[in-house]
């Protein structure tokens, strides 16, 4: 009457060995730990990727990328194009942007930081990949295969984010085809699920810090936690980055802007710089109490 | 402290004016009616697609095909190609194959029964388009908003299946997407949702029975029900497809096989002939039961 | 690394034999039939109990039980005490109301239908079984075992609603303490279920209709359906009731009012008494469809 | 067609002030600071509850009492009675063990060290109340209004769990009955979630680290986590309770066991005397991160 024998919703001993053999742990101890400009991930630094949502000016970007770089993040992040959930929006967020490659580009060499920025089609991965140091893949396309492909034929680092209806089984296998498909350093992100309860009706996604310990139980790859995409509120952001740290997660990925309530895109979920200097120096106390740190100094 | 006024997971009416014009209804009894291949969309018949998972041979898709159009069938479905979680498989399901739209060609021919299926990939859509009377674009594509317009410009009718993890909200603009770039006939398709508690460990997703009576309330597009990925679970897909029938459903998408048990893909959840006969009138005593009906005679 | 054979979400055949041995089917065919006050459940006519959601006056309960019952319901239902989410209400719904009982009992007496009402504390128990023939558990006291012990000892019918966020296992967990302590006569409930999507801001719940064949697959109780307070939104409630009655549901609760704008509880989702005979007349054409009934004639 | 107006899943500014105007905060700075035996909770200390699940024998609680006491826990937790969600089980869980009480006063008594324990019934409150510095009222009671009732007329301390399918919402409400009838000392407890994805067949929940900070926003009341609840998966603990102390949590609640694996409820979720030691000068490391801190030394 019942046979639940079948594959489901989680992963089985069978599946690590069948389904995901790259992205599998070897060992209990195996972790990935590889350089992207000079960044090492996997090890004792829990790299931090800041930048506004999307990159809105020359000004805008080069401000935060200096704003941040000196606070001590790794990584300058900004969108150069946005698909949103509507057709309907103005024209400069509707194709790739060249000249937001070209800010993002300008932002990278003045403020000495390297990039990470989403490429949304095949065909501008070439031109992304230019200025991008990791591309990444948003949680939209983490199932459009095809895409993975060609990504992972770019053979540049790779950030994929969780899709927010994905069980860690759906976003393992999507990590298998960059994997299988030419991708060597690859960081997963979660940004927040789909849940009964979000406790804000505009928050429409839940941290799932829990997938931090569950992921690195059966994954090498490191684990990237975006707190800003899954509370969508800037209050929360502060208290659950510092939850993923404490939780063993591998890099932050937040969202700042030099005057968030103006942000373009999101703007109840960017902190200003003062927030975000203060929740470095907080963050990098958590990491050194869990035996990493954030800050180099 | 708390401001819940910024757009959230639910539909304004705002949202209607300014962000789904063009999928939204124009007044309460607003219901699109259009003929794809002979068939009626968003009329008194409910159009039912039945067939296999995938198209494995000649014999398999032809016989399907006749024995389903035999029973009442409407269009005949089977994928050609068929991306999975992972990406190992054998290399028939690899890429599309043209011997699946040559099989599915001849079994819509020697049938007489118009065909539906999965494009995957922009690069494909003109192949596909040839033998598809209705392209279907899946619902880990729903959010793949480049390949929306690729398909859109292809001015094929277009059935959009609901991401698992999707809101109504999401739903309708991906619609909205299609709509804005060319497509004049659109089918949306309910075919289960993540949740909580789906029953088994196997069946991956639970039917939104309630997604039909909330999305007819705002769209004016004909809404279609798959209880065969929803339930993953053959004795549950009879009395799911005659629930869908009963909320409104608009269009019943069934797998069918010869042999179950012995499918390719998803062996658990597709029904055999007999099983599709009964259920047809089944379906077609419920359909008039709410003043509709599935079968002509 | 990972051991999933511990029990866990989901049903097992060892649960069956162990857990849940009462509430377990014996055979694939085995369904309980039983009458209660001369309505037969788990037979061909599919009960419905109608009535409002709490006894406002004597006026409104008389009225709406001659009203359902002249359009074929079997039970009245209304609540003679309603506890909510929060402390503060006016005196009269915050304990039992005698009079309320008072109420109940002369409708039944006047209308000449049996009663289900809630009970909800057990030193209630034996006031509120001297009036129902059905005593109701809400879905808040799924899980409160004691109370569930004291009902069970009343040896009288009872309908036990599912708990929001209650698994199918839990469920019949809850119903086992019922058979294990002395009920005899059974009913269970779906009533919906936290999602992540529920397509309303003001509906907390989606109705879960795959529970219906999931429960019937694995136990012998009758399945009750309660679209009123799953979809907490009139328009949906009688294309929910018919998908209900569709899917094999064998009763179904109806919250019906005669001015269901002005229902002191829940105003959004009662339906009045036109579209309660509207609804009752299809709900028997569908029942019919699928070889069962709701109306006598 | 659309009002999303009628309040629903979410907190309003009006819930605040009318609903739930206890437990609401006054301004944003508002927070409850009070103690219970010595242990002041909503100040820098974030008290720690260890123990058992289940009270089995004098020894192991003696021994466990004094060994948590050691390594700076500040409240034994124990269960002296344990519902189950089936209603079969040795007879030693079926009702409050008097002798499970005698035990759990002896370790207090021995090792020096405050108590909280579960009430599972109105009828054990006073002995229960005897032995407990803080009665423990469980999820599944949380919607218990006439239990919640006679708990707050014992003016004890009182610590409240989340119900696994509540939102926030339903949960301060029920803070608020018990604050409404006389609570003056109450924490709040997350234990985890109902969602899609939980990641191992056998873990049931989700720990919802983003209900912290959501209801510290807008209540005054602590709030505690229970990691040992929400992951059911001893691995995952002690990275969750980092994650909860980062994340602002005002207290920890942990199952620990003298020899996990034998426990006699939940063996897969406890932690041993030495996994304890190490997370509780992490823990600490972290609190101080925060600017807060565990050990009092």
């Amino acid at each position: 009457m019942i046979d639940n024998t079948f594959p489901g919703k989680d992963i089985t001993l069978d599946d690590l060995a069948t389904k995901i053999p790259l992205a599998a742990k070897k060992t209990a101890e195996h972790k990935s730990v590889f350089e992207v400009a000079g960044v090492k991930f996997g090890g004792d630094v829990v790299p931090v990727f800041a930048g506004p949502n999307t990159v809105e000016s020359e000004a805008q970007i080069v401000e935060t990328a200096i704003a941040v770089r000196r606070r001590g993040a790794h990584f300058l992040r900004g969108g150069a194009f946005k698909p949103l959930t509507f057709p309907y929006r103005g024209p400069k967020y509707f194709e790739l942007r060249e000249e937001g490659l070209t800010y993002l580009s300008k932002a990278k060499r003045e403020a000495g930081i390297p990039v990470i920025t989403e490429v949304m089609e095949a065909k501008y991965i070439s031109a992304v990949a230019e200025v991008a140091d990791i591309l990444q893949v948003g949680a939209r396309n983490m199932q459009n295969y095809p895409f993975l492909e060609e990504v992972a034929r770019s053979r540049k680092p790779v950030m994929l984010k969780r899709h927010y209806g994905a069980s860690l089984r759906d976003w393992l296998g999507a990590a298998e085809y960059l994997l299988y498909h030419g991708t060597e350093k690859l960081i997963l992100c979660e940004r927040g699920v789909v849940a009964p309860h979000t406790h804000r009706a505009a928050s429409r996604f839940l941290l799932d810090i829990q997938v931090v310990p569950a992921a690195q139980e059966v994954t090498h790859l490191p684990v990237a936690v975006d707190p800003s995409h899954a509370s969508f509120w800037r209050p929360w952001v502060p208290p659950l980055a510092l939850s993923a740290i404490a939780a063993g997660a591998d890099a932050i990925m937040l969202e700042v802007h030099p005057k968030p309530e103006e942000a373009a895109v999101d703007p109840l979920q960017a902190i200003d710089f003062a927030t975000f200097d203060a929740l470095m120096r907080r963050m990098d106390a958590v990491a050194r109490a869990v035996g990493r740190r954030v800050l180099d100094s």
